[in-house]
């Protein structure tokens, strides 16, 4: 695709005000064709845990913290509420970056010229306030059909495409061709790279570079008016970014076609059960103002 | 039901190592058949916000916070990975309770004689490593069908049930039979009384009672093998606690029955829509050894 | 004070590179001569509770929590380094805004045209990294005399000084010659004002309006060459604020002058015992890149 | 010393209730005669930095986190207090555990036979409510004069003594002789092992062993009557444990006497200037309800 065909965005399209972007494609029609996608009942929760050690994060976000809120040793505090002996509760406090282990980026989350989404100025996330416009609550949560294209499968060289392939729209094609499904306007595509069962292989030693889709890829992603975008490594997109230009890929999707991306989902159960097709539910937590947050999407094949 | 039968428990009916309790009743052939109530393809997600102010929160579980992690004033720091000026990513860190706003509990969350579902003793909960058995990340995620009772409707007098009503396992019956549902085994019973429509109108000035099962309800839904009940309110149960028994129904359901409980969902939408039931998707994060997490469920009617 | 002599700094005084600001007043033999004033050995611990509750606490800055990480439910974790039975340890991990109760503001803490103490650009403080520089690390801690002025003797119209009053330069003279002590090049300056006082009084309802100096006062100490002013408000400075000017005196202060700020300290007990001078030590926790820290300064008498 | 001996306590010298401990020797008379240790006025904050990297941290503690509550991107939010164009104020977070880099031990940090100092039980330590005896904010802030013994110059075989040595009383008492200082009732003891110089050396490459005394020299130190005995290592005890007895000298000084413990203080300048004694204050937090406090002593010269 031509360099100025690249910066083509679809900002207005749903309206100037729009916040939501490619969930607009998401009519209930759409939604009930997309159930019609189940045939097993075989439920997949695609996210990994959240835990400080033996997962992918990375050091900038912090590590996540679980911490005991409330324990036995609290026995006696709910006395005056009828509490018998023996009985109790427990209860914890989190913290983590809302870009952790398995996410969600919110539209808010990159910018390009300074500009988000339909124009919103990078100025509309504010350090205290969070972002005023397209934060993670304004998703508020989506069902959708998914087509998981294994390219793994695909290029057939091992357990995980090597790190830095950067996956065309052609070989997409040619996966889904090979698999027998098709992409349709309102899906969710999921990408298996096999990024993550290289990363656990590996105890966490896997470098900086992953492969991932590159531009050209992204590109015919938004010709087909996708509403999503999943994959099982850490940003979609192929690192080294593709004409190493950071957050390229991003950029064309997030930025300029409000198509959300969804990082670090765990594919290897159903590309075992070679699960090419279902509904698939993303729920991100509401926290306002939020540039994303931690997902568990539910594939039901 | 008589005292002694509330005793009753189901411990061992799926092994004694069962840390699942009554999911294990979602077989795919349980979750296909759930996926024949969608109707209109209407979405609605169940969650309500997580922030500070403006949603039930309770003291001792502190004030959820959004922190900007990342922001513009960070710009250069991608420059080595050929970062674009004008290009950037926003980020956030987040704290929170497990158990904030719309939330999920674990089944490690309540115990009783000093023991959790499955005869799980209550030192499985330690401060640090937290629950080394029947933490959140065992439920992983889950699909189901979903009956909402809209006990206002049923009740009939006001925008809300009133406070400290007790909701009988009749109340529940006639509610059914009224909106032409039947509840089957493997359900997610969602039980509207109002409480938040009410906790919103009223500016956050509710008090501490609240309408809720009762103990004679509890031991009718377990009877029925539903996987969950949910409620719009802080603890499903009726509070003040059925026969002045803290946390009687969490107890009944979540201890004896492995029944997993959702709290603080807000069923307005579907109420309105009179979308009485449909297929559930509930994803909480996989905190592990987490007592809960906050959760978004998605109701596709 | 005029307009045009208002805006004058003393940047470039210890260098165009100087991050610490007055403090390179602070000469060995100046703090020799500070201990000379302690008189009676008596310690008056400055710092006020860290805690969610029953301090003065701004909404925007979230709630201090104090969470445990480590308690007797996790006997047996140790037993691998000869951890005898019954022997724990118990442990927790806080969370609270830099400038939580009893705090100190680091040079990078307030900016103005853009720029804060020795002309350092706002734009050094960066949300992921930090202050690059400025930042409470390159206090490290310091001792220096004290001289406290108790206002609300000085005044003696009540337990405090009335919410809004701008005490002025003429106000804090005329209470140290009442109090026979002398303001030196070097001192740390604290101000009783008694709002702590009222805070605890009326529990919590005192409004935004509080007691503190204007910009004569704060002109008047810069050019005493004071290294710090302590104060037992929110600011330091009158609210509302001199010439209705945001940060007015913190303009002066910490960017014009490099002159340290120190807030809600409680001088209730070393005012009881009209301990007028003494040696201060004030050691800010030395978190890389921070704003500032919560402070609990020995005041010894 | 016997081990019939080793047990003896001093519960009860300062009343049954006392919460204090050996800070019951800091009368103002003992403060006023460590003023006069004071000679060249030189301060030496002790504390190290507070940051996730650089330092030594303990994993299961978490990394300490420093967000950024406001910055730049928040301008305008105070227009309405007549906030100028280009004024603002920057603001953080902190994260981290009690126990962070260099810290103070609250007396209800360690127990033994499940009690703690004055026989307080463990289980004065809850989860949710925290220390309801003995917690950190009754610490509240002290002076006292301080001893430094320099251990490495001592044993004179490299630039710190070897991990795993078990520093003993005689040890110490020959090092005091050759600086040619007495240890004093009411003292602090600064013993440095050169821990922290070789684990800066090493690039956090240390193992678990460190030098440190044994309960041979804590004997020795309860029985001076010193009131907190502080190092530059983890633990101020030998690692692997005297005896092998987990947190053996802990027992003997904080559980059976109320000696306070200081620990990842760096003595690298004052030792380098042989500054050998010197007024020390210590200003933990007073977080309610904490088991310790990370500090930052000011030792003057």
């Amino acid at each position: 695709m031509a360099q100025t065909e690249v910066a083509t965005t679809n900002w207005g399209r749903w309206g100037s005000d729009d916040e939501r972007g490619a969930l607009n494609l998401l009519t209930p029609e759409v939604v009930q064709a997309a159930a019609a996608s189940i045939r097993t009942g075989r439920v997949y929760p695609l996210g990994i845990p959240i835990q400080a050690q033996d997962v992918p994060l990375m050091d900038y976000r912090g590590k996540p913290m679980r911490l005991t809120l409330q324990d036995s040793t609290d026995e006696g505090i709910y006395d005056v509420y009828g509490c018998k002996p023996g009985t109790g509760a427990h209860e914890d406090v989190v913290i983590f970056a809302s870009h952790t282990t398995s996410h969600m980026d919110a539209l808010i989350h990159v910018y390009e010229d300074h500009q988000h989404y339909n124009g919103v100025p990078d100025r509309a996330m504010h350090a205290l306030a969070g972002a005023t416009k397209l934060g993670i609550e304004k998703v508020a949560g989506f069902a959708a059909r998914a087509v998981l294209l294994d390219m793994v499968r695909h290029f057939g060289d091992g357990s995980w495409v090597e790190p830095g392939r950067n996956i065309s729209a052609a070989d997409l094609q040619a996966a889904a061709a090979g698999q027998g499904v098709e992409i349709r306007a309102g899906d969710v595509v999921l990408i298996r790279t096999g990024y993550l069962d290289m990363w656990f292989a590996q105890n966490g030693e896997a470098g900086f570079a992953q492969p991932g889709i590159g531009l050209d890829a992204a590109d015919w992603l938004a010709s087909k008016d996708v509403v999503a975008v999943g994959c099982d490594n850490a940003a979609v997109e192929v690192i080294p970014f593709d004409e190493n230009d950071f957050l390229a890929v991003h950029k064309v999707l997030l930025v300029r076609h409000g198509i959300y991306m969804l990082e670090f989902l765990d594919f290897s159960k159903p590309a075992a059960d070679e699960c090419w097709e279902g509904l698939i539910t993303v729920s991100p937590l509401k926290v306002t103002g939020a540039t994303g947050s931690p997902i568990n999407p539910i594939l039901i094949g």
